[in-house]
């Protein structure tokens, strides 16, 4: 493995000792960000800044620059297979992603194209490289993508949605094809992310945003199974994180990953006891915390922090991306908390 | 107590022997039933429906005359209490509620008026009233109401979020506000469900549809405190229902309510082992499987009902509100399974 200058991350992933739990933050190349909305003006739309390697770089090192995040993940989107795959995706303003094609039915699965990431989605690979040279060995990279069942929902309901009837009506009324979509995205999202690989990313993490809307046996047959194939197919760590999907950290831990992710719904140290030395767990601050003063931001911080005090195996992160109206001052403070935790 | 026709529901609530379970479904007076939707139409607004008795009870019928559910809950809505308030608040179509005036501050809270039920939401009382006449003793009548923190989360967003990040971010930030705020709409909604009392209820049922998006302490504090002071200020059995809230089971179980509902993430044995004897549970099919066929609708229905095989202390219901696209002919079968289950 490369050594970095500042090998905490990896550290703590693979459960080896570390001088202190490191940090980074969901979203944290994001609009929270006065720099970010500055590059942001420069391109008309967000999907063309994720398409640009030049942008997407120079997004991905602001809070590194910044803050001394301990770890750098690729600026991109979930959605860059079903936008590769040509089904008119669109990012409204206050209203997230569209897409003009929706997923109904069998036939609609079997005419979703078989992508290949140097034809369909070559950015990410030169992103990847750009920001690899970029961080000059001084922390690792993140690469990721959504779960395919996440994936599927923006798919399926044609947007954001909170309830997510449409996918959760076809996966009781036509589990088949369901299964369908969902084993044609794994096999998409093993090879976006064994580009990503290819072109340097230190370990992977797969978001299931919407995992946790399914009762625990469908989440283990509709979202975690496919997880677990992408967790196989990849020779590189990997890192689940379901929201809402503190109910089966057990079986999650079981996938072969080397960390969890979790929201801040999640009892940390009643994780911790679930997957023992399985896993390491990453996590979760609420960060809605970010809104409250430095004394509170610190407090609530050192609390999580205990948790694992004096142990590897945690990674300090927020339950959830940070939202745009956080103060940076504030993001500060909570890296601070982390660096200076005894 | 009143005798009813069908005492299935009151007995099954209050844990006596039920021939059956009895079955009621969340918003089955809605808009997946065309009877409803025609009676709509004849006012301009939903919550006009809402503040005109004679509808109102119009519509409380609907389901209980097509499909005999065993329990009939009042038309109206969760939001009726800010709504007599003056915060100008709106169902705008496809958007859900929005605010004119949201609450921000402590003077914000101070200048929040105090109700009087018979002056300010008369057409509550006068709704239960008339519907009590048309159920004629058959089935028992169940009020109800938003929990104070589910209540709060939309003034504080001043309209539907997925994230609740202003009301969170006042939780950390000003705790103060949020308590003074949550104990004026405890204070408020126990007059509420008192007129409701008064007017004929049989029992209440207190919706907490966003308490799951507290981390537990924080849910036992903002939001289950608030529940539990108005299920010890009621004379009358209380259902809570925490949607997302199956981590907290105990806790909810001992606030001295009779029953609680769980929506479709919860495991409805391992609730019941939870929870004991001390309160009846009423739950909790995913709504999305009245989109699949007659027999997987009927299949997962047995499957809900063979956790109380031949005991009493269970109520069928979904584990959410019915979606408005779903088929009458479905709650039909549904309906049915329940009935015809032994």
């Amino acid at each position: 493995m490369i050594e970095y200058k500042n090998p905490r991350f990896m550290q703590a992933l693979l459960r080896q000792p570390v001088d202190r739990a490191p940090i980074w933050v969901m979203r944290q190349a994001g609009r929270y960000m006065p720099e970010y909305r500055a590059i942001r003006t420069k391109v008309p739309d967000f999907l063309t800044l994720c398409k640009t390697p030049e942008l997407a770089c120079e997004v991905t090192m602001l809070p590194i620059d910044r803050f001394g995040f301990d770890a750098a993940i690729l600026f991109s989107d979930i959605l860059m297979i079903p936008d590769a795959m040509q089904l008119g995706l669109k990012f409204v303003q206050n209203e997230g992603p569209t897409f003009a094609r929706v997923i109904t039915s069998k036939r609609d699965v079997e005419q979703l194209p078989t992508l290949d990431p140097e034809e369909d989605t070559p950015y990410i690979a030169n992103s990847v490289q750009l920001i690899k040279k970029a961080l000059d060995q001084k922390i690792p990279l993140i690469g990721f993508a959504g779960s395919p069942w996440t994936v599927a929902t923006y798919m399926v309901e044609g947007k954001t949605s909170k309830q997510h009837n449409k996918i959760r009506g076809m996966v009781y009324s036509s589990p088949d094809i369901a299964h369908q979509l969902l084993s044609h995205l794994t096999t998409e999202t093993i090879k976006y992310l064994q580009a990503q690989i290819s072109a340097g990313v230190d370990c992977v993490m797969v978001f299931d945003t919407w995992g946790g809307v399914l009762e625990d046996n469908l989440y283990q047959e509709f979202s975690l199974q496919y997880m677990q194939q992408i967790v196989a197919a990849l020779d590189i760590p990997v890192i689940l994180f379901t929201k809402n999907g503190g109910r089966c950290l057990l079986q999650q831990a079981q996938t072969g990953c080397v960390g969890l992710g979790l929201d801040w719904t999640a009892d940390l140290k009643q994780a911790k006891e679930t997957v023992g030395d399985m896993v390491a767990l990453q996590g979760n601050l609420d960060p809605a915390v970010l809104y409250a003063d430095p004394t509170t931001i610190a407090s609530k911080a050192r609390q999580i922090l205990d948790v694992y005090a004096g142990e590897t195996g945690f990674i300090f992160n927020l339950g959830h991306g940070i939202t745009p109206d956080i103060s940076p001052e504030h993001v500060q403070v909570l890296v601070e908390t982390v660096q200076n935790y005894v």
